[in-house]
């Protein structure tokens, strides 16, 4: 069956979801199994994962079952990141961690200067590094060549539902490195989620879209589907743009 | 669950499908199969539904199991339509069809005018007339007030693969008309189907996207798959968008 | 120089404007002088143009110097559009009119069943049509053998600001007719009228783009260069579209 | 008059032009003419600016009439960047530069990294900078905070014709910088520079767009008045974008 594979774990999944943003955990607990994600990140400065006196998302979503991914959100410097997944890895164990350090709160760009000092320091101590960039070839390629595990740029702004402004930068990503892509932020409805895939990307990430929506869990489906659409779409190789009609063919008919 | 009606007909796929353009009729009904359509157009100037003699679709395709309808494609005025129609009814007993009226073989795109007239007649004898035309809002609700069963406009030219052209007047079609709307035509990607399905539309119907892929059954499943996750998008209430980014909730976080 | 022709008369701009929304005849007045444009736009249902006692839009903008295009704006019946341009023949003496047959108040988007009525009998009538209508190829080689002498076509709702939004069908009609197309509604920006002229369109019209921004002077002569600037680069034969980078020439430097 | 003020010099035209690419000197000259520019972008690693003995630009495009800007095409390391300069800048004098470093052939995207070290330097040596960049809001404002005295990010890739791709990434960026922000790279049509300059830029530099296309000084023309026609229009204040239509006032007509 079709499936990728980051820092040798292999997953069946194209769909990453966030684990923020919903009503409470059981709202997280039941969009994530209708996503069919097996990988859900965790915003460990945010989400309670140690204090047992308080509702704990491991009691939710079962880390044995999806891999936990702990990320950096809201962290604006390579030393925040770098600490708050330094205290992850002591406190979880994780070593497969999704970095995110941020430019300023009214954009949440990715800092990729920031982003690449933290890498760096990250890879050092034996993390598993998977970032999310900007939509910049060249620096996805350093990125891979520091050794990053994966490549996330975003497709637009986090939670702006814009989609894949850029498609073009999206696929020279793609085509320039070798571990995997995924579309990290922008996806606002389904249709976008495709569209990453038939760039040819290995997965999308993402957390409004769902969480965000009228029906969280009815779009956690929309988009389990999308994401499944938009492989085969690409797999299957599409038809050509053409700028005139193409008529069925002129077998002749009967009547 | 989810579902439509056509002329008094409930239907549970949104997705329906043409029958022109594959290799044989076995490759027909793999990619019908995958793509769980259960209407299927069938142009009956075209395909063989009659002499025994030769291959014929309905071995491969169960008229028991799917919605057989005749189309008119190749026809280029009323009376030919009509009169393609009229030796569909007396050859299958159908009376739900799809009639197109095409303006040129250049574009395909429909003649309004011959489509109006051949509307009215068919309708006068008792069909039951399911319309491709073009994206006009007004000639659209003329069509349902005449008493078209469904409205289908082009979403760009047929065969194309340029997708939902002017989402506009689709929109404004589905929000002018209270039968069935299905976009017809333009449809390239698995993520062109799901933008059809955003807008509200009821359904799509497509032929080339899926025949002329390379592999045209992994692109039924693609198909049949964004149909659902547009549908389910739509129904799902997505997120605004945005012009700047919407963090993650701030609640405060243990590290 | 490069001009175009209607109905026997040749005009070197390429912009029509409206007279329409301005806060007084000398705003429209100066509006028109920074379009530059030869042909303006008369809604003879609304703007005075025969009662002495009252402000005459032919004091601010003299007839002479502009060529007066009657249209029908307001009328939703072929009856009712065609009793208006008769009514502006006996006061004016006009006989060369913009027609428009609108669908209703929400979209304005053009009636062609109702457009077709009146021109069929503007043009027996020895009226010289220049008609508004929607974007579809078919209709517009209609109308154009009917007779009538220009071909406008919207390229998104009147007022809206939202552009050309489908530029395939507007460039069919430019193929197929050889009247002149100009595009008529939907402009916003600069940029918009450039796109139109860039299909290789014979003009556009607009009103509300330079009468409801923020400066309505500086709106009329952005248009007028934009229009000027779309022209310039249709002819001039634009570079290809690339999907990778094309650097300068590769001489070898000294440096 | 409208104009923009880079390291201390005012200029009125917003259109910078290249000088590479065109079939002689003369060429260049001519179009160089009819784009209005002042400022004009030289190779100076592919350009003779100082050998006598063959055809010298300065003999065809006088450096009293013209900035001179030179730039360090070809250049994919810092360090032949700051080389290159360093060489102008004692041939010519010149200090105002145009540094891009770039990723690769295939591409032509800023490297980044390269391209910060070699604005540090070339800073740190007393150089004016102006500097092509990825289209990153966050890069900007740290290219503006080292000092660097004009941003040019690309619309997209070099010579590719797509226009601008992503106009949220260049708006953002003219909202966080206080320098002067040019888009550099991807105009291909009259509309595309109007659409740069409507988004609120300061101006546009292209060059393939002009020397590319069939007819260069027609072209050269063309994006001069598309340059003043954008910027017009974002001066004078667009209409909104609408859903539905917006008809013209209903004022009373005599007819």
């Amino acid at each position: 069956a079709d499936s990728f594979e980051v820092a040798g774990r292999r997953f069946t999944s194209r769909l990453l979801v966030g684990t923020g943003k919903y009503k409470d955990f059981e709202e997280t607990a039941r969009a994530l199994e209708a996503s069919g994600a097996e990988i859900v990140t965790v915003a460990v400065r945010r989400v309670n994962v140690t204090d047992p006196s308080q509702p704990m998302l491991v009691d939710y979503v079962d880390p044995k079952r999806y891999t936990y991914l702990p990320n950096t959100a809201g962290c604006f410097t390579a030393e925040d990141a770098v600490r708050t997944l330094r205290l992850a890895r002591e406190a979880g164990g994780w070593d497969l961690v999704k970095l995110e350090v941020l430019g300023d709160t009214k954009t949440l760009y990715p800092n990729m200067t920031e982003t690449l000092a933290a890498a760096e320091t990250l890879i050092a101590e034996g993390f598993k590094v998977m970032v999310y960039c900007s939509d910049d070839p060249i620096m996805a390629k350093r990125l891979e060549d520091m050794g990053c595990v994966a490549i996330m740029p975003l497709g637009s702004l986090i939670g702006s539902g814009l989609g894949i402004l850029n498609p073009v930068t999206i696929r020279l990503i793609k085509e320039s490195v070798s571990v995997p892509v995924l579309v990290d932020a922008g996806v606002g409805a389904a249709s976008d989620a495709a569209v990453a895939m038939e760039l040819g990307c290995d997965g999308v990430l993402l957390n409004t879209a769902i969480a965000g929506a009228k029906d969280p869990i009815a779009m956690a489906r929309a988009m389990k589907l999308a994401v499944e659409a938009g492989r085969l779409s690409y797999l299957a190789g599409r038809i050509g743009r053409k700028q005139y009609a193409d008529p069925s063919s002129p077998l002749a008919g009967l009547i």
